[in-house]
C-alpha cells in the first residue's frame, strides 16, 4: 500500500479545506481539524483523516448546523452543560472544558454533560487534555444501537466506548479509550473496506446469528467484549451518557437519524476528578504508589494502555509528518 | 448437598454472635450482620455468611480494631471522606452515605472516599441503597494483587469490582457488581471447596502459565476478563479506589498485610450522579429512555443485571427464609 507523508499542517490544511468547503463555520472546522491532526499524528487512523467522509455526509444528508454556536450554561453546581446545538460535539467540549476543570478543582469532582451533538470522534484526547491539567478523567458516550446484549439477538447498545485517563506530572498521562464492543465500528468499516473477515464472537448477523462477515455484521449487530461483564458496562454507558444527562440513548440516536448516514446524534459525559482534593492531601504520595504499580506491569513486560500511540506520537513529530495510505488521500481530494 | 432454613433473623443473629464472640463491637457486629443478611437473603452465598471465616480469621490475625468509631470529614466540596480508621468498611460507609446523598442532590456529582478500612464485602448493597434514593451510584474497590494484568505473568492488580446501580422508580433498580478479574476470588475459593476445575483463561500458575487448578490458581495468578479491556478497566478501578483517594493500590495492601489471612486493608470510592441536577430538567424523560432500553433488552430474551438475585430476594422474602448448606452452619457454629 503506497503511503504518503503529511506534516501536521498539511493534515489540518487538508481537512480544514473540506471542511469550510462542505459547509462547516471557522470555528467548528478549526475544532474538527484540529482533532482529526492530533489523532493522525499518533497513527490513530479509524478517527484520523478517515472520518472525513463521516463529517461530510453529515453535512450533505444530515440536520447538522454547521456553524452552531455552543451555549454553556454553570449554576452553583459541580455540573456544566455544554449544550452543542446541533453541532458536531467537539467545539462544545472543547468550550466547556476550561469550566469543568474549574469546577473539578472547586469541588474535588465535576462533570462535564455535552448535548445535542453530532459526535465522531474518539475520547482520548479530551481526557488526556484533562490529565495534563493535573486530574484525572472519564468520559463515556452511546452511538448507534449496532451492539447487541449479551444473550440478546439484535442491536440495543451502542459501542459505547469508556475512556480513562490518568496525570502523570511530567510524563505522558496513562490513557485509555476502550469500545464496550468487541471491535470499534470504525474497525469493523476497516476490515470491509480491506475485504478481510472478522474473528469469531464479535459480531451477530440480521438473524442473530454469530458471523464473520463484516457485511454481514453491518446489517446485523455487534456483541460486547468480554460476555455479560462488557455488555453491563455497555448499559452503564448508556444511561450516564444518555438518559442521566438528559440525552438520547443509542436506539433513540438511531432512531433519529432515520438510515441517514450522518454521525450519531446523542451527548457526551465527561467526569473530572481532582487528586489534590479527593486524596485528603496525600496527592504526592498517591503519584509514587500509581508510579510502583506501573512499574510493576511494565516490569512483568506488559503494555501500559497509550503506550503504542506515543511511540507513534514520538516517531512522528521526530520525523514532522505522518503517512497516510494514498488511496485514503485519493478519496479525500475527491471530497 | 444438605441445606438448612434460616430466617433473616436468624442469620443476623448467627453472624451478630459470631462476630461479638470474636471481638466485634456492638455498631460494627449490626453493619456486618446486616450485610450479611441482605446477601444471603439474595441467595449472594459468595459474600453471605461464607464471609464470617474472613471476619473472624482478621479479628484473629489481623491488625483490625473492632470497635473503631469511623470519622466523617467534609467541607464545602463535593467530597465526603469516611475514615474507619482500621475498622471493617461497613460501618464507615453506612455512616458516610447520608452525606453522599445530601452532596450528590446538592452539587449533581459527588464523591463518597472511604479510607483506611478492612474490606471483604459485596459493592451491590451500597449502590442499591444510593439508586433507592433517586441517585445513580459507581462503586470500586481494589483488593490484593491477585490478578495478571494483560500479557503479564503475575499479580499487580486486585479482583477490582465496578458496581453501578441506576434508579427506577417503584422498580428494583438497575444494579450490576462485577469483578474485573475472570473470576471473584471468592468464585476460585468456592471451586477449591468443592474440588472442581477452574474454565480455561481464568487463571496463571505461579510461573506464569494458564491453569485449570484452583490450588494452583491461589499460588500463582487470577486473568481479567475481557483481555486487554478488562486489563485496562481493573487499572482504573486501581487508580480511583486507591492513589486517587490517597489510599492504597491492591499491591501495597497485600505487601502490608505480609501474608496473614485477613480482608484487605485498603479504600474504596462511591460516586454518586443526581439525575434531578445532571439531566438538565429532563430527569423523566431520561426515565423513560432508560425503560424503553431496558424492555428492548428484556423483550430479545437478554438478561437485566441483578434479575436473578432480585428473583431469589422475593422468592426468599415469600417464603420467609433463606437456604444455606448445613456444612457452612456447621462449620460457622465451631466458630
Amino acid at each position: 500500500m503506497t503511503q504518503i507523508r503529511l506534516t501536521p499542517d498539511e493534515i489540518h490544511d487538508l481537512a480544514h479545506g473540506i471542511l469550510t468547503r462542505t459547509g462547516y463555520g471557522e470555528a467548528h472546522a478549526r475544532a474538527i481539524a484540529s482533532f482529526l491532526t492530533t489523532c493522525q499524528m499518533d497513527d490513530c487512523g479509524s478517527h484520523g483523516l478517515f472520518r472525513l467522509f463521516m463529517c461530510v455526509e453529515t453535512m450533505r444528508r444530515g440536520t447538522i448546523d454547521g456553524t452552531a454556536e455552543p451555549d454553556i450554561v454553570t449554576d452553583d453546581s459541580a455540573v456544566v452543560r455544554a449544550d452543542a446545538r446541533g453541532g458536531i460535539s467537539l467545539l462544545a467540549t472543547q468550550s466547556g472544558l476550561p469550566l469543568l476543570i474549574e469546577r473539578a478543582r472547586r469541588f474535588g469532582v465535576a462533570a462535564l454533560a455535552v448535548n445535542r451533538c453530532y459526535h465522531f470522534s474518539a475520547l482520548w484526547p479530551e481526557v488526556e487534555q484533562l490529565a495534563r491539567e493535573g486530574l484525572s478523567a472519564l468520559s463515556m458516550v452511546p452511538s448507534h444501537a449496532w451492539v447487541a446484549p449479551a444473550g440478546g439477538t439484535r442491536g440495543a447498545l451502542g459501542t459505547n466506548p469508556i475512556a480513562f485517563a490518568w496525570p502523570r506530572g511530567d510524563t505522558d498521562p496513562l490513557v485509555f479509550d476502550l469500545a464496550t464492543s468487541a471491535f470499534a465500528r470504525g474497525e469493523i468499516e476497516l476490515y470491509r473496506r480491506a475485504g478481510k473477515p472478522l474473528p469469531e464472537g464479535v459480531a451477530l448477523d440480521a438473524d442473530g446469528k454469530p458471523t464473520t462477515d463484516p457485511e454481514a455484521a453491518m446489517r446485523g449487530a455487534m456483541c460486547t467484549f468480554g460476555g455479560h461483564k462488557g455488555s453491563a458496562l455497555s448499559l452503564m454507558v448508556e444511561l450516564l451518557a444518555g438518559p442521566l444527562i438528559g440525552d438520547m440513548t443509542s436506539l433513540e440516536s438511531m432512531a433519529y437519524a432515520e438510515g441517514r448516514p450522518e454521525a450519531p446524534y446523542h451527548g457526551q459525559i465527561i467526569v473530572a476528578f481532582d487528586p489534590a482534593r479527593l486524596s485528603g492531601g496525600r496527592a504526592d504520595a498517591g503519584q509514587t504508589s500509581a508510579e510502583a504499580l506501573f512499574a510493576e506491569i511494565a516490569g512483568q513486560g506488559a503494555r501500559l494502555p497509550a503506550e503504542r500511540r506515543y511511540a507513534a506520537r514520538a516517531r512522528n513529530r521526530e520525523r514532522g509528518y505522518a503517512e497516510i495510505a494514498q488511496s485514503l488521500y485519493d478519496d479525500l481530494k475527491a471530497l
